[in-house]
């Protein structure tokens, strides 16, 4: 396990992979839930890249051995979708189509929990979901601490490090009030954000689209891409929430401030810490990202 | 039958509960139609709710079981989320938890008006729709005039206050210009609303969720539960409509509303009128509730 | 095939035709994907119809019997939307509802294609799509150039035209920077607009909707429907694009222009030309509308 970057060199490579998802406009095929479908399109939309919601059997798979990205969402697993959330995982794993697998209520729900197991031994580029439901899907414990909704990303550390070195996923995504990105070779903390992202539906899910979205733009670099994924979403949101008087006016806020995210935003705004020494060591964050 | 209590009291106790829903954040199951997944999502979680959208057999009818308040809403019955309704309607019932039917666009259209009607059989905690629609649902007629688009919620007085005698439903909440709330202990009318609301997709569909929230905090007290829903819903966007040049400013503007909606706001806002006699008794409306 | 009527009609039709759709209100029924169906509902609701959403087998059917416009968008092509659609689209054509069909993303997605190839068959009154799709139910070539998303509008021209002339569907509305309306009677072009509507999801989508609303009205003149909401759609989404800073602030604003735009309005933004000799005569435009 090599060393990670200093701290400087994320906020850059965010900076510069923000650029590469608004050059090359990834098409990313979305098998999620029906209630934030639109939202997760307009994300992308407004981010730069494409969307393209085929969720349907004998399609899906096809069309994830083309298209740039993939996101597999468990929200509404349906028989249709499920099929083919199945169908797109496989296709997308032999095409080498970058995935990310967002295992959205699992636990002692069985029928999603059971999909994303499936989905997860296909080894997604990149498992993306809240502590609770990164220990879930993982059938982690929280260290004795029950896994209910006031679990912390902090408690989900040591099974995504594990999941990570065993290759279960070639990057973990634990989303929450401070983000933890995790892959063999380091270990990465986002803090930015705004509470308002938990006051609307599809502030979490979206994210998984804008992770597969990085991924299509940074092939075998499934850390970067989750950093860069994490920081741009949550500084956007952020800086939205300086002018939002409620989740109502947050919503076209967020769009916006994705759609005219540059550069020295990121830049500005980044707050990343990068564990320096081994992602399995005890946590000690080395500096702020601005 | 009692006597309904005092106007002034409603408002109190709308307030009281806004309050307890905002403290408690029940977690609230919707089985609701796709167009109005997103709205009602949001709604909710503006309101200091939480939401799930599990709508898939075998998972729903546990889940309902386990969370503080159901949604079912028949507007798009499609196999699974009917069964999921079914299953979930019963588990409900089983379990205790509130739960409201929502009957939308009940009447000629086939397989939502089985569904409905057998959903009804379980004795749901509200049911709540427009004029048209209660009526369908319970096989009755506005008094001479067609079930139609302009049938007003006064046409069916009648039939939601034999309904919540017999037990139907604990309470019926028609709504409307003026929506009528009806138990057997009372018959209350809010007058608060704008036009506004017909002018989005989800305005009534999701006051559906909200009467489910307040049904989660106030176990047993249906009526009290429908007012404070039906008031806190209609006053939040009463007075987002006075900031709204139009539909599409609207929306945001009436989830910003549910966010910062204040007991006092409440007091001040509330036009509630409560016919202190019978809810069999020819209606006579004894004051404003502001 | 009679001279297309000068520009000036165009425009004067088209206000007119705006306050049929308010006055009368059309009741709209949309098969559509589920990613679109919250903006579509919005969209027709902001501009004075009412939508319905009844995409069930055995309801949809029926309800395309009574209901003033049907939209049939293959976006979603689950099994009972598919059963629906195919049920609805034959209803529409034995009862005389105007129907729109949006064969959205057809081509190489097996599903979607067969099922939009089934619904061409049935005769549509207005086929819409962009170029790339309606070449592609068409089984049509765009003259040497691939079928991609770079396809222009005037690449499809030749193969409208022939459908039209064909009675394949009385008038075909191809999207696009500048829009192409084709009938037996005429070609006409809209250049209103903004790059917004590609910045959001639905901008199209929600215009097939429209598309129907206005055929409601204009029983008989599929062309005249065609270029009217083409026109009535993109001069809203071209006054709100002037007041947004991204596409996130841009969505509201484009409801609160399709709620007030005014017959006035229509006059003045209208950028309509009408090919004057022949649909199928090389493209000579004449004249500005405005």
């Amino acid at each position: 396990m090599e060393n990670a970057a200093p701290t400087t060199d994320w906020v850059v490579r965010t900076a510069d992979l923000l650029e590469a998802v608004r050059t090359r406009a990834p098409l990313v095929q979305c098998i999620t839930n029906t209630v934030v479908q639109n939202v997760t399109a307009n994300v992308l939309l407004a981010l730069g890249a494409s969307a393209a919601m085929v969720d349907v059997p004998t399609e899906a798979g096809p069309f994830a051995g083309v298209a740039d990205g993939l996101l597999v969402n468990t929200g509404t697993p349906h028989a249709e979708p499920s099929t083919a959330s199945r169908e797109a995982a496989a296709a997308a794993a032999e095409a080498g189509t970058p995935w990310v697998l967002d295992p959205v209520a699992v636990g002692s729900l069985p029928v999603r929990t059971a999909l994303a197991r499936d989905l997860l031994a296909m080894r997604p580029t990149v498992l993306r979901g809240n502590a609770s439901e990164v220990l879930a899907v993982l059938g982690a414990s929280a260290g004795g601490r029950g896994v209910d909704s006031t679990v912390g990303t902090e408690d989900a550390r040591d099974a995504a490090v594990a999941a990570a070195d065993a290759g279960t996923a070639q990057a973990v995504a634990v989303s929450g009030a401070v983000d933890l990105l995790v892959a063999p070779e380091g270990l990465v903390r986002v803090a930015n954000g705004t509470e308002l992202l938990t006051r609307i539906t599809g502030g979490g899910c979206a994210l998984g689209a804008v992770v597969a979205a990085f991924a299509a733009v940074a092939p075998g670099r499934a850390l970067d891409a989750a950093v860069a994924a994490t920081a741009v979403h949550t500084i956007a949101a952020e800086l939205a929430a300086r002018d939002a008087g409620g989740p109502g006016a947050f919503q076209p806020l967020f769009l916006d401030r994705l759609a005219s995210l540059t550069p020295e935003d990121v830049v500005r705004e980044a707050r990343i810490t990068a564990d320096g020494q081994s992602a399995r060591a005890a946590s000690t964050t080395i500096g702020a990202g601005s």
